[in-house]
């Protein structure tokens, strides 16, 4: 075999098997209660709603349903998801502001790809979604971390960065935000703070990538206005996936943007992969023309809150109470982050955990400076009520030995 | 909206919308045949079995079947490879020697990503598959042409090419190569070439890529070894897809290599797109254990044999008998490749034969280095054997004029 190492690509060499993948493994053994993914339930999948759809997708479109389409998707999807856009949330769209594409990861991936040459500067949140930071990674992005609190981005800290880049004379290419119910760490961006990111990104001239792929996961409260209602600019992408309104196994997304940026996105859609399969495409329309969209995320609001209550209700009732231990209270979503005293380093911890017999995924894997060491991600969507019970007893017990 | 010029990575800003694009537009015109594309006959996709196999999926799998999956892929869909590429290929493959992809162009994307960087030198057929070409170049590779001829690769060509970058200290990375029925000539690499590549291989140090859509659909004559099967030292990848002997739809690829070489590609799938759809992947695991691909290939291969029949008499009927003029006898496949007189440029032809209401692929856009100006592809999968005789006719008169 030729010499690997000396042949790979520098972005190859440079990605190492991260933290995280490794702790994961140790997360498989049985006996484990892992808090760890960020799977959706799947016994709220809709078997029998996909067998009706897919059927229906047969008779309707036959051999079209299984030939190749337009690298920018189906127009059958796009009139779909104009609808729901319009509906949901007061967007007025046309089709040709929507780039389909193989799920919110490949939305990310083509991102990198239009924006970023090696070493440009983006501005992501501390903590921020890993697979956003090694899409952008792979282009050769300098992540630039801007700090949060409870309400989101701290606007301060992000003014900041952005004057010292300009003042070395930096070319940022983007500000990248989860605006609601951020994984990792469930926090949702305040409707003030947006509308002052939106002013930010006018006044830097900046674009904003607003990764939505839980915003329809809101279980209770009142949700803010997606950046790109807000924005007047079109300064904002917006990225979505069906994996947790749906299915993730369909692998569909969607992206929203300016028709000129989309066409520029959609340029180097053609190198990855042609086309998004239209066969999935069409389920998706189907399920969202049969109308069964809104009664499914009921479904999914109702058993994630009341699995989400059960997280929290067992925090409450199991973690110490004492100065440094607190924990976020999403609305919605999928997650929610436990901060520890900051002399308690969650990765030591982690492989006490596991003997235990909980998992967590160690905070730290989400920050690109390489701090938060002292918190960790949870996640409530995948366990039952009575493994997230027993979980956070045992995480308890653990954590009370670190104090 | 931002200044979208000056935020576009160097590759999106040096990506235009190709000629071949441009042109293609203007083929969809109606009265116009189109020997243009590259589909696949849709009146063959198994809608019928398509139908049994996907409701046998929800059946045995349930909400498993629409979950996320590995990146690596699903085992059913590995395990039903592993034992198709023994009967028909003779290859002695583990799990760990496949990487699942989102259909071979997804493939390709991850071999430039796992192996170029900026302004590395790669070996590429002339002319050579656009998808291909299109993929390396996103990851900034340099375009090394090797000449060919009925046999496919020139190996004294190749050689020399290599020789001249090793006096250059130039880090060639790979060879490209779709040595069955190529897209876009229709040559296949002869077993002779087959085994002088492989020691080339050897005796330079380097990778060989083996694109391989089109290998099943053979209608005459004995198929060559697959340069993976000749290849000892593991210095292959070969890249399938699913498009061509079973539907498109899907977007399902795979590819096979050695052990390392799989996971160093499917460290990158990671960032593109996390896993292609496990739907899918069982869909074909279920198509592959019914056993319906034999007769499923039978069935095309009888179908296209006859229309590339029809495409070779009408060819020899109507093409003026004068030389230099002279096309290529492919034993299977898609397409074949017409050569005219070297004054000739099928560009300029190309806006007369639209005239006419026929459409090809112009040459040119195959070659990296921009010669083949008197060359075109033309598809006989996806006209009727009418519309072949037709178009040809059409072509055939137009090209009296250019004479």
């Amino acid at each position: 075999m030729i010499n690997l190492v000396k042949n790979l690509s520098v972005y190859n060499r440079r990605t190492k098997s991260s933290v995280i993948r490794e702790l994961l493994k140790l997360t498989n053994q049985p006996g484990i209660i892992s808090l760890a993914g960020g799977l959706p339930a799947p016994d709220l999948f809709p078997v029998e709603t996909m067998r009706e759809v897919v059927n229906s997708v047969l008779d309707k479109y036959s051999a079209a349903a299984l030939q190749y389409g337009a690298t920018e998707g189906t127009p059958e999807l796009k009139a779909e998801l104009v609808k729901l856009l319009k509906e949901t949330e007061g967007l007025d769209l046309k089709p040709e502001n929507i780039l389909i594409t193989t799920a919110s990861q490949q939305g990310l991936d083509l991102i990198g790809k239009t924006f970023i040459d090696a070493s440009d500067p983006i501005l992501v949140e501390l903590p921020s979604y890993i697979g956003g930071l090694q899409a952008f990674k792979s282009y050769g992005a300098e992540m630039i971390g801007v700090k949060c609190d409870d309400d989101g981005l701290l606007l301060e800290n992000l003014e900041l960065k952005l004057q010292k880049l300009l003042e070395e004379e930096e070319h940022y290419k983007f500000i990248y935000v989860v605006p609601d119910f951020q994984n990792p760490s469930g926090v949702t961006m305040s409707q003030k703070r947006r509308e002052q990111l939106i002013k930010m990104s006018e006044k830097y001239d900046v674009l904003i990538i607003e990764d939505s792929p839980y915003r329809q996961i809101r279980f209770e409260g009142k949700a803010p206005d997606m950046l790109y209602k807000l924005d007047k600019s079109s300064n904002v992408i917006s990225v979505f996936t069906f994996s947790k309104i749906f299915v993730p196994g369909l692998r569909l997304g969607f992206m929203i943007g300016h028709e000129e940026i989309i066409k520029k996105l959609s340029k180097m859609k053609q190198s990855l992969d042609l086309c998004t399969s239209p066969f999935n495409q069409l389920i998706a329309a189907e399920f969202l023309k049969g109308g069964y969209l809104p009664s499914h995320i009921e479904k999914i609001n109702a058993s994630y809150k009341s699995k989400k209550d059960a997280m929290l209700n067992a925090l409450q009732e199991y973690m110490p109470k004492v100065e440094g231990i607190s924990w976020t209270k999403p609305e919605g979503g999928l997650f929610l982050w436990l901060r520890l005293p900051e002399h308690i380093d969650t990765e030591v911890l982690f492989y006490e955990a596991i003997k235990k017999q909980v998992a967590f995924v160690i905070g730290s894997a989400f920050y690109c400076d390489k701090t938060g060491n002292n918190t960790m991600r949870l996640n409530f969507s995948y366990p039952s009520e009575e493994q997230i019970d027993e979980g956070i007893k045992r995480l308890a017990l653990v954590v009370k030995k670190f104090l």
